[in-house]
């Protein structure tokens, strides 16, 4: 008879967003007037760009004739893309990754689940608390996290990071010490960030304990402030230790496009084996390529319009940002995040659980937010407003808060 | 220190498509007035079909608009696409098959690579020999496979079925008890299929030894003769053991649209656990969704314009096929598929091996196929070639073979 992977038994409940959106949709199914807002999950809600809309186009009509037809794409990427990647996010920027050390995928969600894949299963992962779920249910799945302490709602064998109000919100380097570091900057949840400086004590860290960091920088548009890196490989010493995961969701409103790439470079080794043949190989196996018209999007982005109009697009979530950001606070709220991301983590009020004040929130003025406890026991007091609405629910969601 | 995964370095060499690139391009670089013609991965030429074109342009003006605009895809799939499929796949061939029982993906490879996840590492697999190398190799990736034979180039916990010229390419049940069992009819690489009484044979074996089948019906459009099955489901008491695999890359020509389906009824227990919620929360954890304007390219296929126009498609490619059977015949090779199935499977002349044969076609008439030791140590004298080349090239390169 066969046998299952008994390590999904392991997992506690659904996936957060899943859970939530079986929550709003029973409400909304009981109360079908209420006009509810989400800003809940980090979905966007702007069109795509006008040059990334002409570039699909273009792309469409060249699958339609025979002479410009693309069937299989290269496993690991088309060149036009990769080269245009390496060029834009990492050479201009003064960081060395060749264009054949970026791997594009179907999005960085699929990424961050798979990447956890080449690695040993005895290895020990550090997370933020409170942290992208991602990182620790794949990391269940494929047994690495031990036994689950449901009172607590931790892994036995997870270290975590505590990122709260105390230390900034960074994560202090661990006591034990962890084979496969995830970081998240600018951070999902919490909305915030770390500096170059602080950034390159993890890369030396890594290098010196020999762990290699899953550097997640699926936010990186938003960075408005100097001192905040781009990319884990500003920092000196990250070819040897760290992987890094982009999206074109956040930047580029790609969530329903699908669109992202892991750069793995050629000097990140283990022993002999350097991590780049087994992503490579994982890709040939697993994966067939992103769509060709996809790509052709992704390339707009960096074209000289898609970058204006690109621009403009995050300033207007950013605009939201900061529009939740000093609504709250003058609500009495105590809040963070939402400078250098489109995420605003604020306290639950009088006390109140984080999934009490999303039904809360949800039942008194029909807004959706994140439950903190959803991304971790140290989230349990914590909610996260996303700016990925539009101006006008922004303005009527903070409107009704203030209101309560 | 971080630890690899170790079973990828049991994987000999590289994935076998990547290899036969490798070999062409160099050969193409030395030889650049070779007019090298390809038929040898299962890639399409045809362009899209003008009823799927039209929805993509269709959809791609509904993501440039924020009336129309959609973020993240339903972690499943859209509705309208698993409705429409469970409709015409299913229901109209009498088979019982739920739409909230299949499962949208970005190409039946993925899922191919994917699915074993969601098993116990334990389990035994058995596949057809030959066979297409994901579903080994996924399973070397996951520890599933035990130690590599590099002489007789097995694995030592595989339960191998040979498929060969004795036995009408059809595998036989195997004297050991597997528990995962590999199926793909109309099969690749040797273009064979089994009638509906073979399949439940299949079926009925697995339901008695509690084994679950995995079948890979992506060929499926390309079936001509009235006893041949389309779908597991149509053999009684599937429900309880067969997941089906499927893709729109052969029948729609979507290798580089990326889009395919896997089915997993909710009858499917491993004692009290229903594979679905399993391989639903793979899916919810480590996947974000087929692209919006994919999956309306995907319902395009099914309607009026589209079924007669892929009709047509296929049929194009089928006539290629039988120009490649009737005019190897004619030359003296031993060929069989071809009829069910878009790929010829033949014999190498003169006692070459497959390899030899490859580099012999290659190097004489500058034509590619796949070797068949590619896929597994039965197709060691076996060669493929596909019938997704032009007419004019098919009968170009069949010319070119004959005249050697």
């Amino acid at each position: 008879m066969f046998q299952i992977n008994e390590n999904y038994l392991k997992l506690p409940g659904s996936y957060l967003f899943s859970t939530i959106g079986k929550k709003v949709n029973a409400y909304a199914a009981a109360h079908p007037d209420a006009k509810i807002i989400r800003l809940g999950i980090g979905d966007v809600t702007q069109p795509l760009a006008p040059a990334i809309i002409e570039a699909l186009h273009k792309a469409v009509d060249e699958m339609g004739a025979a002479e410009t037809f693309r069937g299989y794409a290269p496993d690991l990427g088309y060149e036009f893309l990769r080269s245009t990647i390496a060029e834009y996010d990492y050479k201009a920027r003064g960081c060395h990754v060749e264009a054949d050390e970026i791997f594009i995928s179907d999005g960085a969600k699929s990424d961050s689940g798979n990447i956890q894949e080449i690695f040993g299963t005895g290895n020990r992962i550090a997370v933020c608390d409170p942290v992208y779920p991602v990182y620790v249910d794949s990391n269940v799945m494929a047994g690495r996290t031990g036994t689950y302490d449901p009172d607590k709602e931790t892994w036995s064998d997870v270290i975590y990071m505590p990122c709260v109000a105390e230390n900034g919100f960074a994560p202090e380097l661990p006591k034990e010490t962890p084979d496969m570091i995830y970081l998240c900057f600018p951070n999902n949840p919490t909305g915030a960030t770390i500096t170059k400086a602080q950034l390159q004590e993890w890369v030396d860290y890594a290098n010196k304990v020999g762990a290699v960091i899953i550097y997640d920088a699926a936010y990186e548009a938003y960075i408005s402030e100097a001192d905040v890196p781009h990319s884990i490989y500003e920092c000196e010493g990250a070819r040897t230790c760290a992987i890094e995961l982009r999206s074109f969701s956040k930047n580029a409103g790609f969530t329903g496009v699908r669109l992202g790439f892991t750069v793995v470079p050629r000097d990140l080794k283990c022993g002999d084996v350097a991590l780049h043949g087994l992503w490579a190989r994982r890709h040939g196996t697993k994966f067939n390529g992103a769509p060709y018209i996809v790509q052709r999007a992704g390339e707009a982005v960096y074209s000289e319009a898609g970058k204006a109009q690109l621009k403009q697009q995050v300033a207007y979530y950013m605009n939201n940002a900061r529009y939740i950001l000093t609504g709250l606070r003058e609500a009495g709220y105590t809040v963070s995040g939402g400078v250098n991301a489109p995420y605003i983590w604020l306290k639950a009020p009088k006390g109140m659980t984080s999934w009490e004040f999303f039904d809360y929130l949800l039942e008194t003025v029909h807004v959706v937010g994140t439950p903190g406890a959803g991304f971790g026991p140290s989230g349990e007091t914590y909610f996260r407003l996303t700016a990925f609405g539009s101006y006008e629910n922004t303005v009527e969601a903070v409107e009704r808060i203030k209101n309560i």
